[in-house]
């Protein structure tokens, strides 16, 4: 696959096709208590009930059903801070693949274990003076497997795109068309698959993304116009969400496509995790709540609005759940 | 309506039709973890995204949407231990009627303010002192409000059966076909209904409820044949299903349609709550998990079984969830 060339809404139909039978179609809820607060209708595609609980399974069983037969043999590496590393190891299980893989040895505790019960062989590093690349390319030299990225990929996006294509869809049953459809940014794959989406299906809806505080490089990278690295490797709650910098391909897609990023602060986002769990009895862990906390804590104007925010995640300790809790 | 009247599928499908264009289709969820470890397929009805977080406002909204316009004016007085409470007050909000809600002053405080947000008038009352029957009573004679009752009500039964209902017809979608269906019992308003459609609809689907150890009066009532008490009146976490003794027509309904009753301890809901939080990133309150703990704690043989459980609602205090995340 040549590295120029962007998924388009038929490859994002595609993913649809082939993670149907395996991956969950999340629900689209409303949130009455938002919606009645904000004057606006509020949905939350509710990605934290996704298998693996996240939805990074979309792309990485998109990913690893498009390797051909002597590809699977081999094996794939990636490299993650826990949920992709939990989607490629759950999809690697389902495929019959073997998995390793590389994530830092601060991960949430839960993130460690939910891999290595995958079936995935787990090698740990150490954030600030490992480099997660350099470990995953030796494994791959040594062993032949496939490294699969964790955003900068084709199939990836085109699969995170079925997050979107489904919520657009849910939404037309109920008669809803988005004005404004917000995800978390990390690395991109989410939101650049999404966009894709939308921009097919639903070309009038406007696309957000959301980061935390301090850790705005996709802001800053799309007022430069060029690719803006975080100054930090770690300092956030939100865990999972923690990228250095966008890649070539969701830099461009995201630029094509978005109308803006917003950021929140750790406290934002608790505030957040918490109204989830009082409001909408849904587990969304620190990364997946800034595109909720952004709204609810009045960074963007959804009055009158009819809004999809992504919830993109669940999986959150016990530590960090009650910090949001006592928050 | 005559109070020897029992309802039938018939009742259920029209009080479908009655709350379907305001109450959630909740989702049906399978449960990877538990179907792989129980050697099972294990879904959840997730009735905790119900609106006001319990499926009690199903049989609230087919109540009240049944008064005649001179009912209406009149108002409706309730008494309930939150739930129930929650479910009258936003539905008499919907259909512009006035709400008087009975409550026990120790109720979880969220209960209290969610039913006080939705703008009904809260009267409250000492659990162990004092009568809510009597309370209710005083109220409807002073100002004319139509008692609703929390689970002895032909339409409030019809209203909660509709979890079973959608439930199946979810299933069928996924060409499934329940063997086992449990629910929580607490007046048994919601098992009532629920196995009044799944007799109709799925009669070779056994159905099962689940009560808090020390507080199984109909466990009691369908061994002795007749209706038996509860000896104490607190003394579970299972707030929400703390009710004293069935009564004439959920016994019936009950002793026709149920294959059986288990007990689960306070630390079996509470490792059941914790569960729901790690594994389905699902909020679920302690008279809501006890189907669930019941599964997980080994009281009843699923092996290669199709089972549904009714998650019956989310509406916890941060005290009692966090003794959760902690046990």
């Amino acid at each position: 696959m040549n590295e120029n060339i962007l998924p388009e809404l038929k490859d994002v139909i595609s993913a649809a096709a082939k993670i149907s039978d395996v991956a969950v179609k999340t629900p689209l809820l409303k949130c009455e208590d938002m919606s009645q607060k904000l004057s606006a209708e509020i949905y939350v595609k509710a990605e934290c009930l996704q298998r693996v609980g996240a939805f990074k399974f979309r792309g990485a069983y998109n990913r690893l059903s498009r390797l051909n037969d002597e590809e699977k043999k081999k094996g794939v590496v990636a490299y993650s801070s826990g949920n992709h590393a939990q989607g490629v190891a759950a999809s690697a299980k389902l495929l019959g693949i073997d998995a390793t893989i590389v994530m830092p040895e601060d991960s949430p505790k839960m993130k460690l274990q939910n891999t290595r019960n995958y079936g995935a062989k787990v090698v740990t590093y150490d954030r600030d003076k490992e480099s997660r690349e350099e470990i995953a390319d030796n494994i791959s030299k040594e062993t032949g497997a496939i490294v699969v990225p964790s955003f900068e990929d084709f199939y990836i996006i085109s699969g995170q795109g079925t997050v979107a294509l489904e919520a657009v869809q849910q939404a037309e049953e109920k008669s809803v068309k988005f004005d404004i459809f917000m995800t978390p940014i990390g690395g991109g794959g989410l939101i650049s698959g999404c966009s894709i989406a939308i921009k097919g299906v639903s070309p009038k809806t406007e696309i957000y993304g959301v980061e935390p505080d301090g850790f705005n490089d996709v802001q800053r990278s799309l007022e430069s116009g060029k690719i803006e690295s975080n100054a930090r490797s770690s300092g956030t709650i939100c865990d999972a969400i923690l990228t250095q910098h966008p890649e070539k391909m969701t830099f461009t897609i995201m630029s094509n496509n978005l109308s803006g990023v917003l950021t929140v602060t750790d406290d934002e986002v608790l505030s957040a995790m918490k109204y989830a769990w009082e409001k909408m009895k849904l587990v969304v862990e620190p990364g997946a709540s800034v595109a909720l906390a952004a709204v609810l804590h009045g960074k963007i104007d959804v009055k009158g609005k009819k809004v999809c925010i992504v919830l993109s995640g669940g999986n959150v300790d016990e530590e960090n759940f009650i910090k949001a809790l006592n928050s």
